[in-house]
């Protein structure tokens, strides 16, 4: 982290199977300078996102996948340098689609102004940023959850599910889900207010481990998990149920595609209905969300975690770890001091 | 089909796998008579649907099992011989979930007044029954489908694709459908109007199938096999698709629940919907179709084709059929004459 040269993380190779570090590569070259109509930014926290898996294989899919030798991208929130575009000035705090980087040039349209003060800048990257409007329009959206709904939630101490877990507790919901971790579990009853929760590593029997956590059924699955802990639930779920199906982490790494839950057929019997959805596609309610998760931090009514790592260097380790399920709440990469 | 008995078909055993003859027990015992508040019919027609074959396990669903011994239950249409509730009179044509069996006594609360004369009676169990009105249900109320949509039709040429197929066509949209011999996929094209059809049995590679007879990809995937096809049709799905999951008779006679398709991440990547129904839940709608029906019926707009076998006592090799999807169009058992 010197101030007068950019260091940058590009994808070295494709992976096959589990991300190693050997997929990334340091680089480091001068800062670079804008062009008329851009801004350079000094990148202070980067996100990590389970998403960016499925950019590292070279497939077409919502977002283009990254390509061999270019930098990796991120959200990022930072500050600006030096600007060439009006209504960005030097020493505003902006967030965009930028690099794996310590410093980035982005066209002035595609960044957005962060307010400072509302709360701490890493917040823009988490629970007032993606993941918590990926919370807010599955759950509200996508599954339309009412009051007195049995939501399950898998992966939920994560940067998403721990903010689900929470909204559909303010909602006057029955909340319970399933971590990888005691701690994380701990956690989940402690901190983010669940009613039930349960380790699904060390479940013996996922079925009765659901029944226990909700036991009147599901009436919303918020889904980030895919595989068997998707199947077990499925079959807990209550006539017309609603899944949003956020993200499969447990197939991302899978060479092959791997299967979809067994006896698809009670979709059927149950009259359930299974949605997947992408956050951006709903940017009203985004818009909605950040208004109203400001003020439910402040009250108080909103808890948050981070894990943050410190230097792009070790950003790949920390994405590396996410895939893993080592990381507590959302993960972050600072990349330069936030003063 | 003597006047002065009741032949009958009953549960001897459940199936393990393929339902086979032995499953069934033909007996015989005479015609009984109706209690207070009930009807004695003269059974003309009767239905076999797949759905029953889920009956036949002892699995609660959203049916009840079939119970060993007992006479098997069928959607059937018949004529009153002798009625004890009021508004149901002698010679009225009734239908409901009666008997594989020439007579029936039933609570005439259950039973629906026939009107004939409005097209064939075996109609009833078929274009103007449950399995038109599933067609409607899942395609207009279930799917959604819009004129213009890409509607694409596993089980093409049965009882319900049948139907989706025409409906679809009468609302605007492109349809393409699969069917199990090329004597349906010839009926496809020649009778229901399908843009395009092919032979899922003898198809080399599904995925180049799809993208022939569908070539801008599917809107509305009206799903009732299930396994392979299944999965081939939801990787060929556009954005925003919908998927009215009917049934899955690929599975039916598995003794244990099949894996889903692979690669269900692209329900996220592509946002897709997909939703289970039984077209009970939505009877205002059900009443819509079968105003329609009869007209677009007399316009000539619908067509229909039936597969009609002689005698309670060959039911269930036209169960059998069935599943193994040796019926052109829907089958139907005489149990007696229409006259």
């Amino acid at each position: 982290m010197t101030a007068d040269s950019n260091k940058q993380i590009r994808l070295a190779s494709r992976p096959s199977g589990w991300v190693t570090n050997d997929n990334f590569t340091l680089t480091e070259e001068a800062i670079p300078d804008p062009a008329d109509g851009e801004v350079l930014i000094r990148n202070i926290y980067m996100s990590v996102d389970p998403y960016m898996r499925g950019r590292m294989n070279d497939v077409k899919s919502y977002v283009p996948p990254f390509q061999i030798g270019e930098v990796l991208q991120a959200s990022v929130v930072g500050q600006v340098v030096a600007s060439r575009y009006d209504g960005i000035a030097e020493g505003d705090h902006v967030m965009g689609m930028l690099g794996w980087e310590n410093f980035s040039v982005c066209d002035g349209r595609l960044l957005r102004k962060v307010h400072t003060g509302l709360a701490p800048l890493s917040y823009h990257l988490g629970i007032l940023g993606m993941p918590g409007m990926t919370a807010y329009v599955g759950l509200m959206k996508i599954a339309k959850a009412k009051p007195g709904d049995n939501v399950f939630v898998s992966a939920a101490s994560g940067a998403v599910g721990s903010v689900v877990g929470q909204l559909a507790k303010i909602h006057g919901c029955h909340v319970a889900g399933s971590a990888g971790s005691d701690e994380k579990v701990a956690l989940l009853s402690d901190e983010f207010g669940y009613d039930g929760a349960f380790n699904y590593r060390t479940s013996k029997d996922l079925s009765a481990s659901l029944r226990e956590v909700s036991p009147k059924g599901i009436d919303v699955l918020f889904e980030n998990v895919g595989g068997e802990i998707f199947e077990a639930a499925l079959w807990h779920m209550r006539d017309f149920g609603r899944v949003a199906l956020c993200g499969m982490i447990s197939n991302y790494n899978d060479e092959e595609p791997q299967p979809g839950p067994r006896g698809m057929a009670i979709i059927i019997g149950r009259r359930l209905t299974i949605r997947g959805f992408i956050v951006t596609d709903k940017p009203k309610a985004c818009e909605e969300y950040v208004v109203k998760a400001i003020q439910w931090l402040e009250e108080g009514k909103l808890k948050y975690r981070e894990t943050i790592v410190e230097g792009v260097e070790n950003a790949p380790q920390a994405f590396i770890d996410l895939l893993k399920g080592r990381n507590m709440g959302k993960q972050i990469v600072r990349l330069s001091d936030a003063g």
